[in-house]
């Protein structure tokens, strides 16, 4: 695996200890298809919205500017979240994990993160052999 | 895609409307290698802790014991999360995303996350051109 050095070299490092963006970026542990996933928190409730994926370029345009900007596995092209429906999502931070293989942003959502307008995409809650709608569209 | 009717039906469904377990793991977006994205997130802090994969039969196992299973990709097998290390995640509730291709898994967990002993896998911030270790293992 691509890199993974730099992930391995941070595992055994102290807090504040770090490497250049460009670096990280390198060995990060994209699939065939060149994407990572990507988990969209609500940085003020801690409630997670959605999963979606990104390219080394989609991470490089949400640090840039500042909005999360995702890769649309489906049309096969950027997607800045938010872009046709308003409901952007401001960045607060962006992490990730100690493997390289998956991002974590901590953001402002603008409206319902999910596409049904509902707040959170995981709307639907197992229990008891079933799954349950939990919210309705605001 | 298949069985996305499924999700595409309770899109427009209300609070409580539902469908059988099996029905959902039926028609959930598995990848190439049956495998599906897991987010692993504190129930009580909300920090999230990790990213991981399941297959169909991690999520029953998951289920039926109330412990997060995931499917470990690098040793082709399931992972019972604290098998070795007593690091358990204790299910508390067990959520998917409006298009099948996302499960969400709130726990209660025993020690830290993170095989380095970090309480959670995110702890690499990137900020001003740099990627900064933010927690010590524990």
């Amino acid at each position: 695996m691509t890199g993974s050095g730099t992930f391995a070299d941070l595992e055994g490092a102290r807090l504040g200890a770090g490497a250049p963006l460009g670096e990280i970026l390198e060995a990060l542990r994209y699939d065939a298809q060149g994407l990572i996933p990507a988990i969209a928190q609500d940085a003020d409730s801690g409630v997670v919205l959605m999963l979606a994926w990104m390219n080394r370029a989609a991470i490089e345009r949400t640090l840039a500017e500042g909005y999360a900007c995702y890769w649309s596995r489906s049309r096969a092209a950027f997607w800045r979240k938010g872009e046709t429906s308003g409901h952007l999502q401001a960045l607060v931070e962006l992490r990730f994990d100690c493997d390289g293989d998956a991002v974590l942003l901590r953001v402002r959502q603008s409206g319902p993160a999910c596409h049904t307008n509902r707040p959170s995409c995981f709307y639907l809650l197992a229990r008891d052999g079933s799954v349950r709608i939990t919210a309705d569209p605001v």
